[in-house]
């Protein structure tokens, strides 16, 4: 039985999610249901994206993905269900495939129409869920709807390259539980512009000119612990999602800080990285 | 194997939740558990039963409900297990039950009695889940205890009517993770009594005209992106659950604020609606 | 099959959590997983020990137990698999299974070495989840990895009595979901050392003269329920998991506070009892 997993901005004192597994197991009594993330920032689909692209992919082929996120279906955000890099996704067309999935085709995309369901205020419950045990099941995609190729495409905040080669301008697309701060910029992009130059990180008036493979890269274990810097120092990395992230070793935001607030960065904000 | 959830006010970081999960493994290798919330407000019955009372039906008939809200054992509150509604509900005599299915009788209702199990500051594991589990397994009620008709009623914040038939007072009992405004005037109260006049909906010295089924009813989708109101705005709608909230149409506490900031509602404020 | 129990400090928000069970299904389509927390504050090796020391016990004996805090291999901090009290701890070597477990001896224990994966800045996910599945598969520890004996100690806080037999000092250990104090004075240390004296116990300038078992032992409940004192009146008692506990009957942090705030307690402040 394929997974389905859960993706939503519901928080998790409401009963929605609790809900939502209600739901599925009554349709489906072996149903294997994660949770991926009920605290994406409400109707935030960049977020919801970022969680979701650097998730799905742990998960084995032919998972179910339901994204209730902006999933109240209007007659510009139709209900979709898309087979993309092996995996489904149900959710509203809110662009969160495009930016999930942006550089693969889409295998299968269908506009969802369940003649017999009537929904209200709870789409995820009353059509997504329906769609995904559809699909558990084993049905096709062509039952629970017709064809569909018209995916919204959302501004994605690519970084940009500047005209004469030397320069990289991202932007902060997460923050993590840590404080530590994701930039759009990853590493196959940035090795491809590099071609071996040397190069410095720069965010507000901070500069780095390395990026490291492991947090604890930055410290020196032939010191004496006391002596030792590392813990409290900034370090920029390819995170597990192989985007440049910057961090702090062992932070925490709710004592010492973490990155964003020791750079004083949030969501959207610019980073840069010059060739020299 | 019948499911078995978890309602409570243990939060996320203590180990209490996952403790009982533990231990309902360690009596039942092939339980399915699922989490409604752990996140109720410390001892709050009210708030624990609305959540519950929208939780509960969209599971299969036959799921155990543990609810671990205030359960230690008094002589006031003894544990009781209650069969209604074709669902079983374990628990503490807090007068949850009354709330959570006040138009049903159940079908069935014991004072629990373990003979062999002493509990201390951790009733919900050392008691209800061996009950949860005893039922699991295809037991019966009457083997964990006697019968009882005993159920603690408590005042439930029904909406009032006023003599001459003109107005509904009812009241906040809940705010949603989005800042949306849940009263206590459910559509099929409000239908009946409305018998077909125009209303208005007042709270505080907001008026609303209309109920909607649907958050995004209110935007006009044929004007240009820019020109439209409704992200925003205010509007009435019939939640999931049936009841009249005041909402946001994409609403984020966190940062444009949620109806209930707006309007400056909190729980148990007063929401009147007035029949012309 | 054997359960994994995750406790991390990855919080709930980000995609870690899912993308572990994503990552665990695909090796282990059967997988029972269990979340214990993923709320453990960053880096708290000790706070991690005191959750996972109370909820490990009530799983079923050979359960897995995934521990990503402060989980990236340094040449100090190897991973390392612990088979202890029938329980297996997968984890790096930070201290946290001698504070789990420290009256135990292990029965097994390695240092991880998987020659084919390269792991980058998720080691939770890419070791010690594949190390995980190969036990759950009912691999052996020897094959992941060669033995070892050299269980990092930390400091465990233990409470420490005075020379003339009058004293014991302890300290805070935990401030749990309602606001209350956890001590590291437990049950049977208390008891040995008490030897039926009275005692009377100091937190500031509170003193309690009583240890309960259970937390309603304070209510009167022969008086009418306006004149009852005991919600919101102190008591200490043994928590369920044996600890000393400094609570308040039916606290709620965010409304009426809890015995944190009540006696200005915090993590690692000192609460002595003094025999009389």
């Amino acid at each position: 039985m394929a997974i389905i997993t859960l993706t939503t901005d519901f928080g998790l004192k409401d009963h929605f999610s609790g809900t939502l597994k209600g739901a599925i197991y009554k349709e489906l009594p072996d149903a294997k249901i994660v949770d991926i993330s009920h605290q994406i920032s409400p109707f935030n689909i960049h977020e919801c994206a970022y969680i979701l692209e650097n998730s799905y992919k742990n998960f084995p082929e032919g998972s179910i993905h339901i994204v209730g996120v902006d999933a109240e279906p209007t007659q510009e955000n139709q209900h979709i269900a898309v087979l993309v890099d092996g995996h489904y996704f149900i959710t509203a067309n809110t662009g969160v495939i495009g930016l999930i999935t942006s550089e693969l085709k889409p295998e299968k995309a269908v506009e969802i129409h369940l003649p017999n369901v009537t929904s209200g205020p709870f789409p995820t419950r009353d059509i997504l869920v329906q769609v995904a045990c559809h699909i558990a099941r084993g049905g096709t995609l062509e039952v629970v709807g017709k064809p569909f190729d018209q995916l919204k495409e959302l501004r994605d905040f690519s970084p940009r390259t500047n005209e004469n080669g030397k320069k990289i301008t991202g932007s902060v697309i997460y923050i993590d539980n840590y404080g530590n701060v994701v930039t759009n910029i990853h590493k196959k992009f940035f090795l491809g512009y590099r071609k071996g130059r040397d190069f410095e990180i720069q965010a507000r008036t901070t500069k780095l000119k390395e990026i490291h493979d492991n947090y604890s890269d930055i410290i020196n274990f032939d010191l004496d612990k006391n002596r030792r810097k590392g813990a409290g120092d900034l370090l920029a990395i390819f995170n597990s999602s192989g985007y440049i992230e910057l961090a702090i070793y062992k932070s925490n935001l709710s004592t010492v800080g973490g990155a964003s607030t020791l750079l004083g960065l949030d969501y959207r904000d610019t980073v840069i990285i010059n060739f020299l």
